[in-house]
């Protein structure tokens, strides 16, 4: 009933995120991972020349494997629908929530192949610059800065960062960032994001970030000035919990911490377009100092990042992290870390959990791939 | 006529890449950039509720601005239709060209917001790892490996690549990776790639590199075999010249090298899924003993590499650069580079070619934008 697709069609109206195509496979079934394309909760998946009948689910750790038994097939068919990705982003919820489509990219990825906790920390920046410039608040492309804060010379700088991995997507993947901000205080912003799996919705990363506003002139910052508040407020949602728990931690004690790294320098690839070191880049330095033990055989779960001064092209750092003792197993392993200059300031402060590796994505293409 | 829109509609039928959104201009015109949307061929541009007619078009360096009056307006719209971006990548041409669509982000700009280099030769790598798992021809995530390499233990490596740069990608511009592979002599395979803008199919980056076989016990280079030429020559073209022109030039001199930066080391986050030192981390090497006055008010017009040795995490660099003598001005300002071991092993060897700034992509959405 069912032949090997000698030929093709593209059924551009397929609703998206179906994403089929069949590979002569040797069974009667066409097999699928949710990776894909699979609506879980559909049994049966009908289109004008071909029906499918779910035939049983499948799951493990990293994925799940939906069989269908073709029922009806009139046509030699190769049917694919790509999923309309969102890769510039749209406003939702009237512009509450911005949204953006990523796809994992092969220099993104770890040893693993899963996407790096550096390239989710990039996509998180260009989640909030994009959805500042889809609300039309930024006149130029300074980076997320309103007409208002250009008139006071001020501009956004992230203070604390924290993020938190439930699941690291995997090379090719396609994953759906959602990113708001909320009044904090009278001081700040916080940015909050998750990053999702496109075809399930499963959050895999939380995160949320409060930024504040400094002048470029003194480098000092300041309170959220009315003008500002007044561009914004549209935008700012309220009495919102942040998307990931904060964890506290005690300040870290310099003098106890047994694993250094010095003399790092940032490259010109890590500067942002004001010659600033890039956020992300901070991840880098830490990792230096992170005892081999755990970096080769964890994978980071939880970071909070607190951002103390700004770092420059010539600066040169040291690094310097320290195991958290810790008893209780499922709380993973803590590691606190101090980024300092030569001169002593520190530039960042900041706790690291650990987890055993949840999973590897190696070997997860390695079955006939679908698409 | 016209009125200023208060509620949206889209129309996902607009033929892609026309992408238009009214943000009440004070004229009667709408006003569009050509990096968005312009067909430059269309004088009138009609949908069934909008009707739109081409009143000039002005250009400069960086982007041509077309005016279109509304001539007929039944409608409040806010109407678009985004580009359906290929982000996974596709098979055309019977399978001997792969393309790609990709959107430049934020955190791979430079600090004029241009794409920057490494980020282009990230995108080349990521095209060739996908053309190869489009065409079936790897059996699992290791990177381009056929099953027949895979049973004789040979990887990929690349020898030489040339790239040559005729406008940078602004952030945010969509532009269309195209890449395809020929036979190179009895021991290679050559890739080719051009990048295009989107909108107009205008090629901004041409790029070829020699690709070998690699043994990843002994470490050594060999002939491309028969069983591997067989997996893949029904994707090699023959007879096809390379893209780009590699332009020839003499050995460097190390004992002339007068521009010197020391203790260079990769980062975790610099090693690709095989431990080894991303190709595209060598061009930040470059660049730190590039001197200033070229690197910052120049911008990279072609890049030659000759990668001579593999480099690991623990590995120390030294990079040499020199300026070479040279009084033809077209011709730009040449530089040769060498990246040693602190054995004295050479890593690179490369000469790039720098040029005035061409162009900046500040300010270039300080326009109202369209999108």
């Amino acid at each position: 009933m069912y032949s090997c697709p000698s030929n093709s069609k593209v059924w551009s109206h397929l609703p998206p995120p179906i994403f089929i195509k069949d590979h002569c496979f040797p069974s009667k079934y066409i097999m699928a991972t949710s990776r894909f394309f699979m609506p879980p909760s559909a049994s049966t998946w009908n289109k004008s020349k071909v029906s499918l009948q779910r035939v049983n689910i499948t799951s493990n750790a990293i994925q799940k494997t939906v069989r269908f038994s073709v029922i009806n097939c009139s046509l030699k068919i190769n049917l694919h629908a790509q999923p309309a990705l969102n890769v510039a982003g749209r406003l939702v919820k009237g512009g509450l929530v911005f949204q953006q489509d990523v796809s994992v990219r092969s220099f993104e990825i770890d040893s693993e192949y899963k996407m790096s906790t550096k390239a989710i920390m990039n996509y998180l920046q260009e989640a909030s610059l994009n959805y500042a410039k889809k609300l039309g608040l930024t006149i130029d492309t300074c980076f997320g800065i309103t007409p208002g804060m250009r008139k006071m010379d001020l501009v956004w700088v992230f203070r604390g960062m924290h993020i938190e991995v439930d699941r690291y997507p995997c090379w090719g993947e396609v994953v759906q960032i959602l990113h708001w901000t909320c009044a904090s205080g009278r001081t700040g912003v916080r940015f909050d994001w998750t990053i999702n799996y496109i075809n399930t919705g499963e959050t895999l990363v939380r995160a949320s970030c409060l930024a504040v506003m400094m002048n470029k002139n003194t480098r000092k910052t300041c309170k959220l000035p009315e003008e500002v508040k007044d561009e914004i407020k549209a935008y700012l949602r309220v009495d919102v919990e942040p998307i990931v728990e904060v964890f506290r931690y005690s300040c870290p004690q310099i003098e106890a911490m047994d694993h250094i790294k010095t003399g790092l320098t940032p490259g010109w690839n890590d500067l942002d377009v004001n010659y600033h070191v890039n956020n992300a880049k901070y991840l880098d330095w830490i990792l230096e100092s992170t005892p081999d033990s755990i970096r080769d055989r964890h994978e980071l779960w939880k970071i909070n990042f607190e951002y103390r001064k700004e770092c420059l092209k010539e600066d040169v750092i040291r690094s310097l992290s320290r195991v958290v003792p810790n008893n209780e197993k499922n709380r993973g392993i803590e590691v606190d870390h101090v980024l300092r200059l030569e001169s002593g300031h520190q530039v960042l402060r900041a706790r690291t959990v650990w987890r055993t590796n949840s999973h590897s994505c190696r070997g997860i293409n390695s079955m006939k791939t679908i698409f």
